[in-house]
C-alpha cells in the first residue's frame, strides 16, 4: 500500500506508520513524479489546482483521498473518480487554530488594539483608551451576549473560552440543542457580538445582509471566521459608516486577497486578517494514522464524504 | 454615618446600602463640598491628587477609605492620618480585566494582529501572515510555553484561559504553590512567552534586565501588565533590535503617557497599549456592601492595608 503524504504541513510525523504503508513526501506545487502514480493514498494540504488536475489524470490506483481541510473544495473540483476514491476531509483538525483566532479578534475589537496600533506608529498615547471605561459599549467579553452563527466544531471549541471571560453565549444553527436561523430577528437585537463561522455555499451567501446588520444594536461588532460570501460587504460599510454598527473584525472576504479596491479597508473600526484564522491542521498525524488503520481494516473511515 | 462614593465608577449602584448609611455622591476633580466635611467614609477611585490632599486636610471625621485600586498609592501619599483611618483595597476588582487585557495581548503577538493593521492601513493583504504556519516560533498559544512572573490574583485568573488554550502555565512568585525567583534562570531558556504582571516598587525595579532577557529564546515574546519599573525598556529595546527577543506587548512603562522620545514606539514587534487593561472595577458594589457591613458591625474589614 502507498500513500503520499504533502510537504506542505511542517512537523507531519508519520513514521509511525511505515510498518502499515510505503510512505512517500511529495511536493503539492509541482506534478506527482513518475515512479509514484502506483499511490494508493494521497494525502493534501494547499495543493496547487494544477497539481491536484495533474494527480486525477495520472494517479489511476487512487483508492482514499485524506483531505487536510475542512471543505476540500480544491479535490472536489479536481476531477477524481468519485465513484472508485473515497474522500476523507480535516474536519476537527481547524477548530482549536480558528477558535484561538475569533477569540483573539473578538478582543481586538473590545480592547481597540487596532486604534492602539493607529495611535502607536504616530508615537502618540491613546489616553481615551486607558483609565477608566471606554465610552463604547462592547469593551470587554465580561457580561457581553456573544451569538455565534454557525454552531459547528469550531463553535464548541469557542463557546468555553467565551463564558470563562464571562460571556453569555448562544448559538443559531440548523443542528439540534442551539438555535435556528427562525430565531434570528428575535436573537440580533440581544447581541453584543456576533460571530459568524458558516460554510460557503449557496445556502450562506449574503445572509447577514442590510436587513440583518439592522437588527444588530449599534454598539455591537460582528467577527467573521467561517466564509466572506456570507456577508454582504456592501451593506456591513453602509452600517459602519452609517454608525449603525460599531466595528468588525473580518478574517474572510467574498473574493480573497481582499482587492484593493474594497471599501473595508478604510470603513470605520475595521479589523482585517487575511484568512489566517485556520492554515494550521493540529492532529494531522493522529487523523491520518486512524483513517489508514480504518482502510486497511475495511472499517468506516472518519470525515467521510 | 455618611458614606461619599465617587461619581467616576459608571454604573455603581449602592441604593441597597441606603437603609445602613447616609449616601452622596462626589466629583473626584473637585474639592470635597462643605456640607460633606464630616464624611466618616470615602471611596475613592481615580481621584485628582488635589482632591485627595484637600480631603486629608479638610474631613476630620474620616475612620475608613475604601479605595477601589488595587494599589491605593494615591490616598497612601494624600497625608490621610493612618493612626485613625483604616484603608482598604480593591485587590481583586481587577483581576478580571486586567487578565482579560493581557490574554488579548498574547493573542496580539502570536497572531500579529499589530501587523495586519499596517498592512491594513495601506490596503495591502499581507499573504504571509495567512494560509499556512507562519514562520515564527510563537504563533498560538497552543503547546506553548507560559511563564507568568508575579502568581497574584490576576495571574490565577488568566491561567485557565491559557490552559483551556492548549498554553503550559508555569508561575514565578515568592508566594508558595508556584517556583520561587530562584529558578527564573532555569524556566526563562524554556519560556515561549514571559507574562510579568509584578506590582511597583523597589524591590520590583528592572528586575527584567538586560541579564534576564538573554535568558529567553529568540523567538519568546514579553508582555507586561503589572508596572512599569519591573521591566529596563533600553535593555528591551536593544533586545529586540538585535533580534534576541521577538516582540514584546506591553500596557505599562517606566514612565506614563509613554514620553514620544521613547524609543519603545518605532522598536520592531512592540505593542504598545495606554495602561489599558484595568480601570475597571469589577464588583465594586459587592465590596463596598461587604466591607460596609462589617465596618458597621466592628468585624474585620477585606483588603486591609
Amino acid at each position: 500500500m502507498k500513500l503520499l503524504y504533502p510537504t506542505s504541513v511542517p512537523g507531519l510525523d508519520l513514521q509511525s506508520l511505515k510498518a502499515l504503508a510505503s510512505l512517500h513526501p511529495y511536493d503539492v506545487k509541482s506534478p506527482i513524479p513518475e515512479e509514484h502514480v502506483d499511490a494508493d493514498i494521497l494525502v493534501t494540504w494547499s495543493n496547487a489546482p494544477e497539481n491536484l488536475k495533474d494527480a486525477a489524470k495520472r494517479l489511476k490506483n487512487l483508492k482514499w483521498i485524506q483531505s487536510l481541510a475542512a471543505g476540500p473544495n480544491d479535490v472536489l473540483g479536481a476531477g477524481f473518480d468519485a465513484s472508485k476514491i473515497t474522500i476523507t476531509t480535516g474536519v476537527g483538525l481547524h477548530d482549536h487554530p480558528v477558535a484561538e483566532h475569533a477569540l483573539g479578534l473578538l478582543l481586538c475589537g473590545a480592547r481597540r488594539f487596532f486604534e492602539m496600533r493607529d495611535y502607536q506608529l504616530q508615537s502618540k498615547w491613546p489616553q481615551h483608551l486607558g483609565g477608566s471605561f471606554p465610552r463604547s459599549d462592547f469593551t470587554t467579553l465580561r457580561g457581553s451576549r456573544v451569538l455565534i452563527w454557525g454552531f459547528g466544531s469550531i463553535a464548541k471549541t469557542l463557546a468555553p473560552h467565551l463564558t470563562l471571560l464571562g460571556a453569555e453565549v448562544k448559538g443559531i444553527a440548523r443542528s439540534e440543542g442551539v438555535y435556528g436561523e427562525d430565531k434570528l430577528a428575535e436573537l440580533l437585537p440581544q447581541t453584543d457580538a456576533l460571530v459568524m463561522i458558516l460554510p460557503g455555499s449557496a445556502a450562506t451567501q449574503n445572509v447577514l445582509n442590510a436587513e440583518r446588520l439592522k437588527l444588530l444594536p449599534k454598539h455591537a461588532w460582528l467577527v467573521n471566521v467561517g466564509r466572506g460570501v456570507s456577508v454582504d460587504e456592501d451593506a456591513l460599510v453602509d452600517a459602519l459608516e452609517k454608525g449603525e454598527l460599531a466595528g468588525a473584525a473580518l478574517d474572510v472576504f467574498q473574493t480573497e486577497p481582499l482587492p484593493e479596491s474594497s471599501r473595508l479597508w478604510k470603513a470605520p473600526n475595521v479589523v482585517i486578517s487575511p484568512h489566517a484564522a485556520g492554515g494550521r491542521p493540529v492532529g494531522s498525524a493522529d487523523l491520518i494514522a486512524s483513517n489508514l488503520q480504518c482502510f486497511l481494516t475495511e472499517k468506516p473511515l472518519r470525515n467521510t464524504i
